[in-house]
């Protein structure tokens, strides 16, 4: 039995319903700016971590704990669902992945070894119910995979690429091998955000994060039907479905299109311009640069404002950076940041008017 | 005395003025993709090339000679305007640049060497004049320089940057050394870009290329008064102006009040799309994914009719790629690729019906 969730404004802007205060939560808020995260990982590998329960739900719990974010995200990788693929996924030095057997070819997308999601990410699964259970109904828990685009392109250039020349080359000269492989990771993602929901995720997140490098054109023939084929049945699971991406300004559309019932915007676009775009039938999260949080506080609390007056007065934000937090970032401003939001978000909706800019 | 230019189709395009066909060049169409540069290459540094007139005027012409495109760019690097300050520019391995001294506070910017931009940067004026005379009128030839943030984050990340954090951090923290810095680069910028149209540049670009990875408050904000401050004067020499960026989707706007009679526009938007954001009475240059220069045939033909039926009929569209050509690039697919542009777009001109898609 699962507890009831106390602080659920996060599920509740997710569903565009009224707030007391705008939740806010941050992609990657347990990470290496964190020393108690740094603490863990000084004796174990992220892999390890990702496949101990009882490590994940620790630093899962970190940020809850001294930041007091309005949701939890489970701590895992985009990229474990590569590994029992069979393509040797590593972590070499610090966290940027590995791949030891990159693919590169329709054979190779052919040979990806076949896996059942249950049995080989089962470890999730129990990672999601250690932390729901140390969670005890405080604040919802979001599960999350990598989106088709940005899976493929690791599975592809082996590791971080620049300008995503294999893929695109694959994507352009093998056309039918792209899309076997994109319904292939399609498969695996929906049936591994299933299983994270079934074990008590209460919203997800598919991180797609690396679309903005292709052209709206590419986009909608090569992503867009993939990522519908994951959006369209985790939607019918009951819970809120983030759609997240970065320079995706002139793609938003597209994405809306695909699927999810929040779109997540990075700060290349002012964020009511975003929304505009995507129509008001729809939450956003986002969109604070990341590096904002290394800013002095005076100049970090500007921006925040800025972004929570875009949006006063409608239902449907979720507070978040518009990517991953810096692993330069001094914790005490994030801490700084979810007071702030909070605070000047219940005013702006206690009184109505205009936040102090 | 100049000779008048012969194929005067960029200009005209610039200018929005009727052309028999769209213009088309290339960023780096002088580059390592091609074996005639790399030749060069072979025993000459990259340095040594564009401070060697003669070697710089050989590398500048080889595209033209090769493929026909509508204009030439000098061949130069936008940090050349760094060297005389004094933080020991370098390119090290390949062609990725790298300052012995980056900057990283406002006293360092204040104790930036102060230099005659005549006297330092003649070689580039000389180049200039050597290709004008190698091009006999042939095309115009394009000058350029790095905008003022793309170049001020070299300054200060000493090199290629992923996340832009010292950049941003200075720009958040000493936002005076930070406005003091952008001033003194658009000043050496605005006489540099005057010295290259005095020589004899018939155009020019303004490469701010790394603009995109600003929030459109912080464009305004950091960027945009610095980018008029060089574009403005310029515009008043008498030749079209290119302002471009990538990521720039939301920018679009922002860029053309900051100046430029062209705007250069990545893939990561629909050219139709931007030139709708910009406004009419603006040239647009773009916008195709590099990557597309290695697709099969058919793939680079769709994706190259795709963006001429998309402006079909519209006077002022510059076709180019939506950033510089990848090393990995056939030069077989760049002169298909410049002769489809020549015809089609004749074709469409002539008929004024819809391209072959």
């Amino acid at each position: 039995m699962k507890p009831p969730i106390q602080n659920d404004r996060f599920l509740r802007a997710c569903r565009r319903e009224p707030v007391d205060a705008t939740p806010v939560w941050f992609m990657r808020q347990a990470g290496r700016y964190m020393a108690e995260y740094r603490a863990v990982r000084a004796s174990h590998s992220l892999l390890e971590i990702c496949k101990t329960p009882e490590l994940a739900a620790e630093v899962t719990l970190q940020p809850v704990d001294r930041f007091g974010v309005d949701a939890a995200i489970l701590f895992a990788d985009i990229l474990l669902v590569l590994e029992p693929l069979g393509v040797g996924l590593e972590f070499v030095g610090g966290e940027g992945p590995t791949l030891r057997r990159p693919i590169s070819s329709a054979d190779d997308v052919d040979r990806l070894r076949d896996f059942d999601v249950t049995t080989e990410l089962g470890f999730v699964a129990e990672s999601v119910r250690r932390i729901v259970g140390r969670l005890d109904g405080r604040v919802p828990l979001i599960g999350f995979a990598g989106g088709p685009f940005t899976v493929a392109s690791y599975l592809i250039e082996g590791g971080h690429s620049r300008n995503f020349v294999a893929t695109k080359k694959l994507m352009y000269a093998e056309p039918q091998a792209w899309h076997r492989l994109l319904a292939r990771l399609a498969s695996i993602t929906t049936e591994y955000l299933r299983l994270q929901v079934v074990a008590g995720a209460d919203a997800v997140q598919l991180f797609d994060s690396w679309i903005g490098v292709l052209s709206p054109q590419d986009y909608r023939r090569f992503v867009l039907p993939h990522a519908r084929t994951i959006l369209e049945p985790v939607a019918g699971l009951g819970v809120p479905v983030i759609h997240f991406g970065t320079q995706t300004a002139a793609l938003l559309p597209d994405m809306r299109s695909a699927g999810g019932s929040v779109i997540g915007v990075d700060w290349r676009i002012d964020l009511a311009d975003a929304w505009q775009r995507l129509g008001a039938d729809v939450a956003v999260q986002g969109n604070l640069d990341p590096a904002a949080l290394l800013a002095p506080w005076p100049v970090l609390a500007d921006a925040a404002r800025g972004i929570l007056a875009e949006v006063a007065g409608r239902r449907g934000h979720v507070f978040n950076l518009g990517h991953g937090i810096l692993p330069e970032t001094p914790p005490d401003a994030v801490a700084d940041l979810v007071k702030l939001v909070h605070d000047e978000s219940r005013t702006g909706n206690q009184t109505g008017s205009a936040f102090r800019l």
